[in-house]
């Protein structure tokens, strides 16, 4: 049985292949799509939430729109790696769904409580905004998820500073509080995702499909590319979003290792910083755990056979 | 015309005086009564709310429940203050009001949103958890409210630590938010509160009333004295929540001074700490401003009056 | 019998009265003067302790130059009360002393550790680089001093931010190594030297003297004057350090309350900010008081009279 | 010819260890040794290194004591690790040598300035107090050095908290100074030296010299072998502190990489991270490496080959 997802994201390149990927999965039942501010403001993501999904053929799908700032801090966007519009690149079709009237915050309860317990796994692909706003408003959700399985942080590195990741630094007090919730919670961090390169030959298998959504998402990676090699001197641009959906339908597209996680608050230099504890064995009660190691082939065919089954939806 | 306002009180010995207060005065109107966890957990002070609205002879106003926990610390309550109950000393009648159905949160949004735009004032006697959520969920309330005047924090002194106030240092981010958007804000903090004792003369007219509310208040004061002795060394307990409400009654039971505030979340000795920077002039554009002098007599005036106009309810 | 000091000092307007003062004084006897950065760079402010000294006709006291810069942040001056040179103002006229050979750090060990116990007073009036980093090569300067009186920080104001004081803000780490040894500290504070005004009677009464050192003190008030009404708004000018001075010449110059001191080295609004925990009395092992009220009128007559013994001493 | 350095250490089992590689290696010229607290109080570490001194046969250099506690911190030793005494395994004989008069913290300075600039290495082991006071005490030693290379701290990894290593984290603000100058720093951190690691083989080696020295390694090994497997579960040691002193015998035992580094002062659970910013290319004016990979053999064999040469002194 497909699993049933909410996804939480600020489209955002990589974001867009991430909705993309639930869409087109069959493991996967997109029940809910939510937007928060990160990659750009909140007008733009959300705007760009729903032209990929008139891209993508998504239908029946409520889409909401969240939060336009972190919890505490000054909102910060990044128009040096997603452009102005947050999505530069491909013209982007207007849109044709409507907004669920509901706030994101609503709508991921609702989702959630409405649900058998243990059905609804969320996959937030920005800041934490949102689901940190929903569970202080409804603590009952903790326990009524199945999982997070959420893009960002690192074990290791950093892109945004020397020691933390964008989605996590732009809202830490948001991280701090989903990652001290004692809900399954797999980090999947750049260190990770900087494996998930968009290499010659997947660019290739994705533009050998020849449809629209395949054209579309060749044109996200030349932009992406472009930015990331200016910005952050990748040869290839690394899709971190879509990995943590890959996750989700298949256990098996990375290895995972069990620590405590936690995010710096009042650091100078450390400032959201996702902190790992590896200098022993997990404890038994331990509900975090970081990937690893990518499985590079696997994780691009599923990508791949996500736009085939997709298609061309118009 | 009387003063729209929303009480979020966490009740407490004080806040049940300022309900009192506020349900008596003719200079109030009280639309809605919202509650956060603080001086006892959530269920125990919103339990106390709604008894106090049935001592006081409170209908058709709408009590909402709102957040168990602060934002991103642990729940810290104040039982060396205010008793397991919270409302320690009198007998506490069962509620008969309902509460609302909806989140703390969403009824302050609600009623702000569904009034005349800078009709509603806010006051907040408790930790300001529930109203950053709000403004972090609606943002338009912050243009929407005519003021926010709170209890909570100091400018010089503290009584949680050596710098900071019991409200402000349980949920200092939830505080930070508040203090930092551009709504008029007054801080009534102990500076001023600690002027508002409960001197014999005032328990004596009060008692004087010899109505079943009056003595409410009057076995509240005794506890509240009892604790405030043992625990700080007043003689006499220092009654802070009603000087908000008594503030928005007449502004002239205190002097106030503009000047910009914030609050300090990183700080070892100051965590929660209220800093107000008195060194220049306040901007012309500063938004916020202070509590400084109390006057005592008119202060415990508007108390007995308000007590006298409730009379017997039952 | 006088009590021997050792000045510690940035001159800086006030330092140089404090060191006038401390000299004319015939309840002190000034043993050895240290310097440190601060008011301006390290060049500087010795220069002027030597040029000071010149005017005031010290001879057979040891001048030692110390610590460049703050412990561990960049070196932060203050041109704009002290002007260039750090004494602008008064000509100042070559030196004719030369500087011991010695480090300030080892002449501040050598003279508390040559002579006997308890009977060295430490004045310092700028950052406490010096004394932290004397205490941390001779720990046993702890239990050998007789106190330390210094002029700096303030229990509810600051100058340099909304929370901290200068000579504390520019060095709060050795701020906080100095206030948490266990020697009788006093804290003369901007709380206290805020009273210190050199008012127009004031002014007066040392232009009376008619001798050069009372012209110098005239010249160095009427820049001083002029920089505090233009940075800080003053109508006369609180000339700090010499406070710290007159409290060891004479106990009854200002009230003192103890307290628990420490100083904040992590808030992002209060960082240097010297905290006293008023809440509760004084615990019974508490070695640490701050300064409250001055005796404007002793005070003044104190750096009249040694001025007057001073007389001209070229 | 043979390297210039001055060994500041706090014996310590891998200490003693880097002492004796020190003086055995044909490639130092071991002109000082001073002492700071860390592994254990500075009495014991102090008197622990005069007796490693009598062990190695080590005479005409001076050794010298340092700070007994760090610069702002409480003291923390480590006798989990190192025992009770510091050097718990082997029975120490009694000290030949007798102490120098001078602190450390003059030693390291007169023996920088009083050698041709650029001659002289630093080969800190321990925590970085006594560097720290020596850089504040006298700057010039800045540019006066040769180079420093010390043991701490970890790009990736800690071991006394999830992100920090001992040396660095109880004296962070020393580490903050020291990593903020601009001499040329190497840090050998916990990455390098977990690959320094005494396995059967080694132990093996060192027992086959059959030398009182050797003898005395082995049962340091053997001590330091035990707790490191009780304590952090390792199969073998990891023999930190000789491996900075290997890198400034032979470039070729590890690889570096370039890379700005800072340690961070105020975070909450990154108190005493040494950070290094690998995002980019360091900058042309980056005076700061990190050692990456061990060559074990290499490592090894310079420690068996100083201690033949080391024979048996007595």
């Amino acid at each position: 049985m497909a699993t049933k997802i909410i996804l939480d994201c600020d489209p955002g390149h990589d974001d867009a292949i991430a909705l993309l990927l639930a869409h087109g999965s069959p493991e996967i039942d997109l029940v809910a799509v939510t937007t928060v501010m990160g990659n750009q403001t909140l007008d733009k993501v959300t705007r760009n939430a729903l032209s990929v999904a008139r891209v993508a053929g998504i239908t029946g799908v409520p889409f909401a729109a969240g939060c336009a700032r972190p919890l505490v801090r000054e909102i910060e966007t990044a128009p040096s790696i997603h452009g102005e519009s947050g999505l530069d690149g491909p013209v982007l079709p207007e849109p044709t769904l409507e907004l669920d009237p509901r706030h994101a915050v609503d709508l991921i309860i609702d989702t959630i409580m409405g649900n058998e317990p243990g059905t609804i796994t969320l996959i937030p692909t920005g800041a934490l905004t949102n689901i940190a706003l929903a569970v202080r408003k409804e603590p009952r959700i903790v326990d009524r998820v199945k999982e997070i399985v959420l893009m960002g942080g690192g074990y290791n590195i950093g892109n945004w500073s020397a020691t933390a990741e964008f989605n996590m630094v732009i809202d830490p007090e948001a991280a701090h509080i989903v990652f001290n919730e004692t809900w399954p919670l797999t980090m999947v961090g750049i260190d990770l995702t900087h494996q998930a390169l968009a290499t010659p030959d997947v660019v290739a298998s994705i533009a050998a499909l020849g449809t629209g959504p395949a054209r579309f998402v060749g044109e996200l990676l030349d932009f992406f590319g472009e930015t990331y090699k200016d910005q952050q001197g990748f040869d290839y641009p690394p899709v971190h979003d879509p990995c943590a959906v890959a996750f989700v339908i298949d256990r098996s597209v990375m290895t995972v290792r069990r620590a405590p996680l936690d995010v710096e608050l009042t650091g100078t230099l450390t400032l959201g910083m996702t902190v790992a504890d590896f200098r022993s064995p997990a404890p038994v009660d331990c509900t975090t755990q970081v990937a690893i190691d990518l499985d590079h082939a696997k994780f691009w065919a599923l990508i791949v056979d996500a736009l085939e089954r997709i298609g061309d939806p118009e």
